[in-house]
């Protein structure tokens, strides 16, 4: 089984402009793939320069706020070709090595170019894995059953009452608002 | 709503021993309280050593190995009256500012006297997660109906297939085998 990391990617435009996305990226023996559907910017930004990296982060109103519309968190040009997110507590630097082409989900194979820790993780938090869940179920809502997704946000749901501080709670909001609104306007 | 943050809490006691157990921690302004059910030995170390190291680890394999029997993690004495464990990612040395006492479940308050980054942090992984979410289940199976212990193994699962590497896939059966064993060996 290939591991898989939720990560916020960085990538840049072939005029410089800096794109900030949340995605899970696939481990294998020589660094990660990135596999963006079409179409999206980190895709076309890859094949424009072909480079990116993966910052770790211990905020996860980053993850709940790329997911809803919230894009402006500040960025260091410390990381070679492309800036990095100033909140993360470790980066990777990858080069695209290869790319296998697909029609839906190109996979460019990435290798790690250098590893930086910068500090400030503080452990796992049940709050911050259940924030982490609730925004995969929300680049998800036209693909998922409204049943499974509210039984799945109610068990999520447990997790933040009982282990979130100021930060999670506000990252739930976020995301709450943002799947509540989604089906608040569909067609009864 | 305070943040409670998953860790694994180092102790000794007086004559040097050093247990490793994993606790959720209770944040507050002044740092973390500590606030382990009686009877247990990190109860009875803090009483005797009023110090404690919070280990940030990666590796959801010592999570698992704790409650299933396997405790003999490597340590290191760099981190001032308590030893940490080696494959930690940060760690936060703690001292016991003042005991709330109570019969059931007393509070350390501890304040943080020094934090430290080793590095290694890789990122979020919904199935090192899921592992800490089967953890907490397993700790519980006392008070837990049996149905809803595995819904949620079952919820938990999805996870694990899709997003779990070895070490992940390693914590898991540790942790499964844990439960199935519970349920097996009670009466029909």
């Amino acid at each position: 089984m290939p591991m898989i990391r939720e990560t916020i990617v960085t990538s840049i435009s072939a005029d410089g402009r800096v794109h900030i996305a949340p995605l899970g990226v696939i481990g294998e023996a020589a660094g990660w793939i990135i596999a963006p559907f079409r179409p999206s910017t980190t895709l076309d930004n890859l094949a424009a320069v072909p480079f990116a990296v993966l910052n770790h982060v211990d905020d996860v109103r980053i993850f709940a706020g790329c997911l809803t519309g919230r894009r402006d968190w500040p960025l260091v040009a410390d990381a070679g070709a492309v800036p990095r997110l100033a909140a993360c507590v470790a980066h990777e630097e990858l080069a695209v090595a290869h790319v296998t082409e697909d029609a839906q989900r190109p996979r460019f194979h990435c290798r790690v170019a250098k590893r930086v820790t910068h500090g400030g993780y503080g452990g796992y938090s049940r709050a911050k894995s259940a924030v982490i869940e609730a925004c995969i179920l929300a680049s998800r809502l036209h693909m998922l059953p409204r049943g499974k997704v509210e039984s799945e946000l109610a068990y999520l749901q447990i997790a933040i009452t009982k282990t979130a501080g100021p930060e999670e709670a506000e990252a739930w909001r976020w995301v709450k608002a943002r799947i509540d609104g989604h089906f608040a306007a569909l067609p009864p």
